[in-house]
């Protein structure tokens, strides 16, 4: 990986760890709690924050200059998925993944 | 998949038509033929759209309302890879399945 | 996609209708539906069914010779998300493309 | 991610570092050196090896018992690409990740 940036490094990282706190935190806590945190409008959320950072990875990963409309749109899905951990409550692993990888990707998206 | 528009699975078929050509285009002929159609360039954009198809497509069975943003980029890229196929020749599949999942795609992202 | 059989190029399509069905019914149907349909063990072969497919179809797309022993996975899983379909109910769309693709893969996989 | 446990983490973190030392060589260096770093069974290889890493953290964020099958494929194409990553040269990197992902893949295969 001998072209890729730090930072993109660094982003790639967060990116991939959000997806395993969304995809973990939804088919184990979420499931086995049942009740709110299986609810339509939030599990879906999770899943597709999950699905949008291990997809900005894959693209920060092939070196496409398109990873940072993907990033952009990463940040926004992961702050909404966060707001939407606290709401739901017990979800602190799973929102603080959401800050640290939307605060990463909104650096990549800003690049010049 | 009852509550997904016709639209939406329309869409759906698109992206995952035009996810099929860009990695089964790249992967095949393009590793086959070599020089031009393994110029780094033109491979990443052809994975990269294959990825974005992919994602597209899972954005919306997941009905998620971030799909539309998705499906923006998504067209984008599709139509920067059919230009692409066009300059390098001999991908006249590939370039029509991104010119169709384009068109389909920014159908999606103009919907109110 | 020049070098794919006829067999394969079914195969892949069998594999994308069957992860539609299941990712769609899971992140629509079923958690609509909530109760059984969101019990945690029915919710999570669906979910590693439609991602078992997902992933077949790509290691063809790649021309890889190992989507052989994958195939074989994946027509196990889809045999078993069928069955299951059919305990919990109401879920005929998708325990027949289980089943659909569990054949198709199954071919593939006994392949010499 | 609560009831997962300490060794399967493990083996998600060996598979996400796997798929990024494939993809993100595959599509960097192998792509900017030219030749025999593209030629097509090694670079199928490679995009196989860095799918079925994907794939196999994937069934294990699931929880599905279908993770071993999985991570038993997910060894045995690792091997094969750490071999032939030292058999191309210069991917010290990505033979080295591969092999300790095998490692990983295989004690989680052989549980009870």
């Amino acid at each position: 990986m001998h072209q890729i940036s730090h930072d993109t490094r660094h982003c790639i990282e967060e990116c991939l760890r959000c997806y395993q706190a969304c995809v973990g935190s939804a088919m184990t806590h979420c499931l086995e709690q049942g009740g709110i945190h299986v609810e339509p409008q939030h599990f879906r959320l999770i899943m597709a924050c999950g699905e949008m950072c291990r997809t900005s990875a894959h693209l920060m990963l092939i070196n496409s200059p398109h990873h940072k409309a993907v990033c952009r749109e990463c940040a926004e899905i992961c702050e909404l998925c966060a707001h939407n951990c606290d709401r739901i409550g017990d979800m602190q692993e799973c929102a603080e993944a959401c800050r640290r990888c939307a605060e990463s990707c909104q650096k990549i998206a800003a690049y010049e």
